[in-house]
């Protein structure tokens, strides 16, 4: 294997090391602060060396700070292994949700826009070690990172050691798509200069050097990106349902036939409504995103979209061997930024980005919970989502009407946990329809979600409830308090949230 | 009454009329929108005139968009005389609060940052008429406002016709405080450039032209500001628990003496919590705020703060008295701003805004609800409070720990009504001490809240809701959904949260 390519300067060579070495360095109680986005451009030999260090050492503790879900290297293997303490700022891990739901692990639940900042402004405890994937390093020591940007600048500014993946099976040409750049803390913080999606404003390399370098592993290992599970009816008919509100605001002159840069959530059913772009008649897409998935990487194909700025690029494994074959394809076509930056409200709310998240559920007066089920159970986080949905010239919540066969309504009187706010969602989509919230008082709201939005089964039971609590008191926001949860203890005690 | 020095055309003279005669102009069914921010620069006469054609005609009905909150002349009158069918964005007066609660008002309650944007996107009907409280008009027809700026530059903008109310009561100095901008719509938007709270970067007067300027109504009426309430106890130790929080700040480096431009909520309490700045140590403090109120005239005026931005000035009658005998001193030491400008996500989180705002409750997890009674019950609205809080490099929420003599408690197991969420909420003050929630996980902050936050005659209670909940089931943010409520609900039955 020639590493010259990858590693230019005789002083890295010095610094390569197994895994089981570099895992050694990190002492115990230590905050780290890995690479990645989404399960993309993360570590994995050194946290899973550090499993296996946690394994044999007895309360071996530590603080992990990433820049969004990771792979199981990290969050099953150390899960497994007790050595996480505490845990931020968003995770999709089966694993450690279990933990977290158990009390075994600390976990915040933050705004990745926060993320940074709060490391940056010593809000929290600071980053002993970095530990980064990287495709290379260049002659001053400093970093390409491949697949995700994350939290990746800020966790090497502010680490006192870090310790590099030099991931070979990562194509080089990952090489100068990543735009980088560290906002300085208030009250010398300038001005993001990005007012189209593809302005380039940093630098492709992260600024580190060799005397913080500690170690460098070399490793073959691809990330464990998550395959997505074919588009099921309920979201072709989501999909449907946004295109039909779109085209409706191109018709009224609102937006163009390019409508506004693009934020998409991540998982199957986000993935399957941006495939149903593929078949509209919207021309010269472009993005403003967290992730790339595989319906983006097409949409870019197929000419339907020209831009993607992003911090990660997480495909499944199929798209990812795509991708990978016609990197060049791709590379004058993607951006991967820093999250501070790609989830930034300054540059959100200046280019009018149309934001589209997934909802766990929403009430009636368009609040909305993406996060806990039942008010208690973590299910992952808020990633991003308050990010975008907060300064979106539009802001999208998209959910299947019914979860678990139809026991579960997603739409409740109120909901259990509430990460959107009745003041931030303007449209709320299910496969019955969608409900445009703009101007409405939260009457008007609960009328229309009611008619529009909620499955039939559940109709009756919530027009019961609205009426009765019409005629309860207060009218601004009409609510039975001592009913409010009914729909969820009904769950809990029968298994039906049917009354 | 010498009027060539405010109408500097001889058009403008043709267009003057009586209030009765300006408010025949405007047709039934209309969307008025009215100048002013707090009761401070709003229109007075032609509503009252609106307000008497509302008694004599049958089913007069208009929507009323404001800046934020209005005087009685609008909010009483027009609520009196059964002319608002919906308002928005803001209100704080007790005769629209009542009808809004009874179901006869359709009430839209809104970010303030968002309100010119849903118009400027028509994402709501469209302005037909504005009425606008002016000290000048130019030679071009362009408008120079009173103290505050509110919405009016948008309103102006997208309105069919504009009223203006001439105000020669107020000075003739104003002219020149404000710095008016309008945002263009994405994707041609631009950035916004201001990188200290004194930057100027628009013009002092709106943009109108005679063709849209349908009267002119000369009126010498004094805004009905309020008076504030004294200093009681609670509010001094709220601002003494806030300033040793901030003290400790500069003393672990993190923030210099002069800490960052601030924004403080509205009221006797917000304006208590400033005056307690006077006697701090901190120096060259600036404002980067929604309103200016009496104590910020007086940091001011005793040196200890340089520079206030703001969209309005809303002192009580006494300080403005002060203010307009000695206007020339302040004169550069304030900017009025749009209300899109002075709430931008944009320039808040550049400038690292230092957030104080009040909540109505807060519950153990983090969560605020600063605008619901009992989930249903609209107070006032949520404000310009997400603006800053979601943006603001420190985000403060104030409430006394304990409501109605104690038979509230303030900090609840979860609150009713959620406007800032768990994500959001860095530090929570009540007179009891404060919580620096940052870094911590939903568990941690419960317990810091309860010993920190809570009255002494809750916090059993309250340990035990938790305690019980920590064994009720999932431990993230563990709650008991059956009795969430309880004590709501025990005040509403027994008239104490007291179980």
């Amino acid at each position: 294997m020639d590493l010259n390519k990858r590693l230019r300067n005789k002083k890295a060579f010095d610094l390569i090391m197994t895994a089981e070495e570099a895992a050694n360095l990190i002492e115990n109680n230590s905050v780290i602060g890995v690479s990645g986005f989404t399960p993309s451009g993360y570590p994995k030999a050194v946290p899973l060396a550090l499993a296996e260090r946690g394994k044999k050492e007895k309360n071996f503790k530590l603080d992990i700070y990433s820049g969004a879900s990771c792979g199981p290297e990290i969050d099953t293997a150390l899960t497994n292994a007790h050595v996480i303490r505490k845990r931020l700022p968003y995770h999709t891990n089966p694993v450690i949700r279990k933990a977290i739901n158990a009390g075994e692990i600390e976990y915040l639940d933050m705004h990745l826009s926060m993320s940074p900042q709060y490391l940056n402004y010593h809000a929290i405890p600071n980053i002993d070690v970095a530990i980064i994937e990287a495709v290379a390093i260049t002659e001053d020591g400093h970093i390409a990172t491949t697949s995700a940007v994350g939290n990746t600048p800020s966790f090497i500014k502010n680490a006192d050691k870090v310790i590099i993946e030099l991931n070979v099976r990562k194509p080089l040409e990952l090489e100068g798509m990543s735009d980088i750049i560290i906002l300085d803390n208030p009250p010398n913080r300038k001005v993001i200069n990005i007012t189209k999606p593809d302005d380039k404003i940093g630098t492709p390399y992260v600024e580190c050097g060799f005397d913080k370098i500690a170690a460098i592993v070399v490793t073959d290992l691809q990330d464990k990106t998550r395959p997505l599970t074919p588009v099921d009816e309920t979201s072709k008919e989501i999909s449907d349902n946004i295109i039909t509100f779109l085209k409706g605001e191109v018709d009224k002159g609102q937006l163009t036939n390019s409508l506004l840069p693009i934020q998409s959530g991540v998982g199957s059913v986000a993935n399957a409504v941006l495939y149903g772009l593929c078949e509209s008649d919207f021309e010269n897409l472009t993005f403003y995103t967290e992730v790339i998935q595989d319906s983006m990487l097409e949409l870019l194909k197929c000419g339907k979209a020209v831009f993607a700025s992003a911090t990660s690029l997480s495909p499944s494994p199929d798209a990812l061997k795509i991708f990978e074959e016609d990197i060049n394809f791709y590379k004058d076509k993607i951006i991967f930024r820093p999250e501070e930056i790609s989830n930034n409200p300054e540059v959100i709310r200046r280019l009018g980005v149309i934001a589209i998240n997934t909802a766990l559920e929403a009430d009636i007066y368009g609040n909305v919970n993406s996060t806990h089920v039942s008010g208690s159970k973590l299910m992952n986080g808020i990633g991003g989502s308050g990010d975008f949905s907060r300064n979106a010239s539009i802001t999208i919540f998209t959910t299947a009407s019914t979860a678990k066969d139809g026991l579960i309504s997603s739409i409740v009187p109120m909901c259990s946990h509430v990460d959107h706010t009745e003041h931030d969602v303007m449209v709320l989509v299910t496969e019955q329809g969608y409900a445009d919230l703009r101007g409405l008082s939260p009457k008007e709201r609960a009328v229309k979600i009611i008619e529009n939005c909620v499955h039939p089964d559940y109709k009756e039971q919530m027009t019961s409830y609205f009426e009765r609590a019409l005629d309860n008191g207060a009218k601004h926001t009409p609510h039975i308090l001592e009913e409010a949860f009914s729909w969820h203890i009904n769950y809990k005690n029968k298994g039906t949230m049917k009354l």
